[in-house]
């Protein structure tokens, strides 16, 4: 696989699409635009929508009071809407208690959000587990402001409601899961994260077209307190989990970021490096680190579960993260599609993924006799599927899966794999487990 | 040990003359080729000649029929050989069936072999498991064969016989005993494995001249097939292999490359590590491939022995490999020298790399009362045996044998010996095993 | 803690003026300058003196004889003293048996020591275990000697007294204890070791004027044979020591040296790396090796005691070592002041770095309930605090102790100190063990 995907692509279009459809939403940890996202994705996937009560214990956690928007604004003197949730959601404090009132301009600062450093965009802002109020501006807007008397406006409840969250299961030939997370609370912000949701919805088609030998699971949930949550409500299931990923940032332009598990060296991390490799895109693979998405709960030390993230830029690190420029000019079809096929790679590599046992492991077995050997020897070029049969008998000693063979070889993926079957299909390998 | 022989030294004739009356012999992995190879060793020491008789089924695989040639050629309309195998024996393609037969230029390319990227060489190449014919000539010549009638003639026979391989066993004090094995199936090529085959021919009169600690078997045998039938008889005698080299390509001028065994870090890895560090010649240490000799056999996960491959240039990594351009011009007696003054260091190592017991572990022991630190303290520089004196004692403590010491310490393993040595000598030290 | 001394800071004139009158005095394993010296320490420190007879069985070794001088010359035959102890101490081989003779100069030359190289400097020899005598002197003072009938007076005396050492023990909360060592042997030399010495009294003074959780012992010994004679004596106690240090060389301008335990990895070994990355001063970390300082015997493999060595300037590593030149003029007040802020980090960080266990080890607690967190969300700044947090949070797993932690994150020690000290605030975390 070395994907090139041009932008007319249909399914990079299909993928693209879903982002736009969803940007004007705004989305938060609870609400109607959570609903709203998810009745959207419910049009491409049977997805299953949860609510969980508000005052839930969950964990350490309490699920929250359910916050809702309907307006929100600044007016000038004039009457003159300074700034104006209905341009940009992101105006908004997200989680902004109701509010109306006359303000002068020195009490209205301490309730505005800006970036001095970046004066054309308007940051992100949350006050999740505080009540607070508070509007995201630009620098440039912000210094603007004349001194005057101000209007503030928030027509929005912070209430008993529900935390919302989508899943779906796609059962396996073994209870054996894989589980895919991608955080929805994001407002209008592509990148982070309308590109992993749409990748998801995109890769729950792709699985459901088909049978699997694994078993899947897709969680659609607020960042953070979704996760602990999901986890909360599904305990007595995380010992079916045998790999995942936190899906997130996938449609920009960066390269491809793979943060391991916090165990290092689980099959998961085997295969997205095999995948990555044989992508032919540029990666790079870090060490676990207790900060970023929601492998924060996975892998913390009380379920440690073998789950990694892939994204493309990292979290944190590309100037439009968290801002408003983090919008439908930031991602591209393409892009889109590339992640796509990767998440694809993986769940393919996965699903290939076997520990063999050699049958034969004393000495060689006879592969000519069996066609398996180029019967004119001597020659001396190397033989790249020869010599992954090599490298598969010699490690299918029940301590070594594909990725893992491959991982030590450097040998591409696919040729282990095909010379694995090809090994098997003579019987001089059996599948374990 | 800083080995520099000269081309007229006389083992390094030796080596050399050995490798000249083996050269014109054509041999295979049966037949009477490999019977004349051995019957010229015995006169330099006393091999025992086995015979496997075809049909014999051998771990996975089956002694093959034996296979003999009396000539082959092809001769053109005007009755000129064209081809002819008394000029070079890697005319033919090895184990051809009999062949008597006309035919016309666009079926007989059918069975030519050539390199056209070297266009003045003959390929080696053979078909040992598939029944066949052919012959290999250079490209240049190839390409001279005009349209016309040719006659190709192969008087050859593969028939039940038997595969033929040479044994020496050398008792030493201990059953414990150190494999060495070479490949005796190559026709008319000299680097691979002439040189193999003479350096241990040379190493076996060295340590018959001599009692030794450890055991010593030495196996000439049939690549591949060879190895498979020796485990297959051996079974039984595996366990007492501490460590063993296969033996090749040992006579041109490249470096030394060590390939680990498939174990790593057993105690022949860290044995060759220092005695090519001690003989001061360019090395490169590489960790374990399932490909190469017959290694592959040796470190199959059935029998995983504690054995590596110890040659000049690594196998398929030089121009004239498998090619008529490996002939006696490739090799020189001086590197045939050096590398059997590399094989004796590996030998002399593993009968001195003891695993100690400091008698004396708690704190230094007072190495001045016995005569073995320096009386006049003070002076800052290193001395290099009492510091190998200090890690021989503080590291003797049972998992680390002087092979691993020198590894740890880094310094040269004679001083390591020689301090241990001293040790031993002063009762603070007592061998282990 | 950045360390940024000034000379004239009382701490590092203190410091320097203990060096300054311990100077003159020409100390030796054994013998009144040992207890001059270390009654000079009493006017600072509470030190236990113990004596240990000559001839007494310690390890291995024995106890040598005492030995004492009060003169020692070369006289020409003008009687002009042309080499004086009284000018140096240096200038007699440490451990010279009495002598008074006539020599010419062909015979005194076989009892001259000299460094060609350093022509300058007076060499520091000695002769512990072998009796003999012998005066050092520079290289260009041996050249100036004439043929002359020379009288030699060495006014010692070398017979059966004690091997004398100072032993301060600082009782803490719990019995496991941190041991300090510096030898005391040296005679004037300053580097090696009365910066040592310095360094440590002082460094007991901090640790006196407080409450420590562990216990402390400092032991004031005449190198090798003193920590063999303390290890004899103490076997019974090794069992509480959870890490320790061998001080010396810790007033020079070289940088930081630490050699880790031979166990490598200890808590000592955490320890170390974090108080000197957090000081901000250039250092190196080297693995253990058997040469060197008294750590030689603490880590010999019958003891194997978590310490390590915590120099400047590496022994043997600057053209001073072991010479005149390792002088006063070679120390400075402000560099033995920086080595004991490093040496009180070492304590300090050692004192704190606890295992902890995260009572909430199932997802991330919430630390905005808690205000640990900041309120306003989405700012994409790294919050070091807060992810230290995580980092503590997510290793607390009983395995990782706060300074494997700060190893693991490459975070500031000190921050991982205040995360963990706010998590327990908030009982988050459970101090183990």
């Amino acid at each position: 696989m070395s994907i090139a995907i041009k932008p007319n692509d249909r399914t990079a279009q299909s993928l693209f699409a879903l982002c736009e459809r969803l940007f004007p939403i705004c989305r938060s940890i609870t609400g109607d635009g959570v609903r709203q996202t998810l009745a959207i994705l419910k049009e491409y996937i049977d997805l299953n929508i949860v609510e969980i009560p508000t005052g839930k214990a969950v964990l350490d956690w309490q699920v929250p009071k359910e916050w809702n928007v309907q307006d929100a604004w600044i007016k000038n003197s004039l009457g003159e809407r300074v700034v104006d949730f209905q341009n940009n959601n992101l105006h908004l404090l997200n989680y902004s208690i109701p509010v109306h009132r006359k303000i002068d301009l020195a009490g209205l600062k301490k309730y505005l959000y800006t970036l001095p450093e970046q004066p054309d965009l308007i940051p992100y802002r949350t006050s999740y587990y505080k009540e607070n109020w508070g509007f995201c501006l630009s620098h440039h807007q912000y210094e603007a402001l004349e001194e005057d008397t101000y209007e503030v406006y928030i027509d929005s409840t912070l209430q008993a409601g529900h935390l919302t969250y989508g899943e779906l299961y796609i059962p396996g030939i073994i209870k054996d899961e894989i589980l895919f997370s991608t955080h929805i609370c994001h407002p209008s912000l592509a990148n982070d994260n309308l590109s992993g949701i749409s990748v998801l919805t995109h890769l729950i088609q792709y699985l459901k077209s088909r049978k699997n030998k694994f078993s899947y699971r897709f969680i659609f949930i607020p960042g953070t307190i979704g996760s602990i949550t999901w986890l909360e409500e599904n305990q007595d299931q995380l010992q079916h989990i045998k790999g995942g990923l936190v899906a997130s940032l996938l449609g920009d332009a960066g390269d491809f970021t793979y943060k391991k598990s916090r165990r290092d060296n689980t099959e998961m991390d085997f295969v997205v490096e095999q995948v990555l490799q044989k992508a032919r895109v540029p990666y790079r693979i870090q060490n676990f680190i207790p900060y970023g998405y929601d492998e924060r709960q996975f892998c913390s030390p009380g379920f440690d579960l073998p789950m990694g993230n892939l994204t493309r830029s990292q979290f944190g690190t590309y100037p439009e993260y968290h801002t408003s420029a983090d919008n439908l000019a930031l991602i591209r079809p393409e892009y889109l599609a590339t992640s796509l096929a990767v998440y694809q790679g993986v769940v393919n590599a996965f699903e290939k993924n076997i520990f063999y046992q050699n049958l034969s492991p004393q000495g060689e077995p006879q592969l000519g006799r069996r066609g398996l050997y180029e019967a004119i020897g001597g020659n001396s070029d190397a033989k790249q599927l020869q010599m992954a049969m090599l490298w598969v008998l010699n490690y299918s000693d029940g301590a070594h899966s594909l990725a893992h063979i491959a991982h030590l070889s450097q040998l591409d993926y696919p040729l282990i794999e095909k010379a694995s079957q090809l090994l098997e299909s003579k019987s001089l390998l059996k599948k374990l487990g």
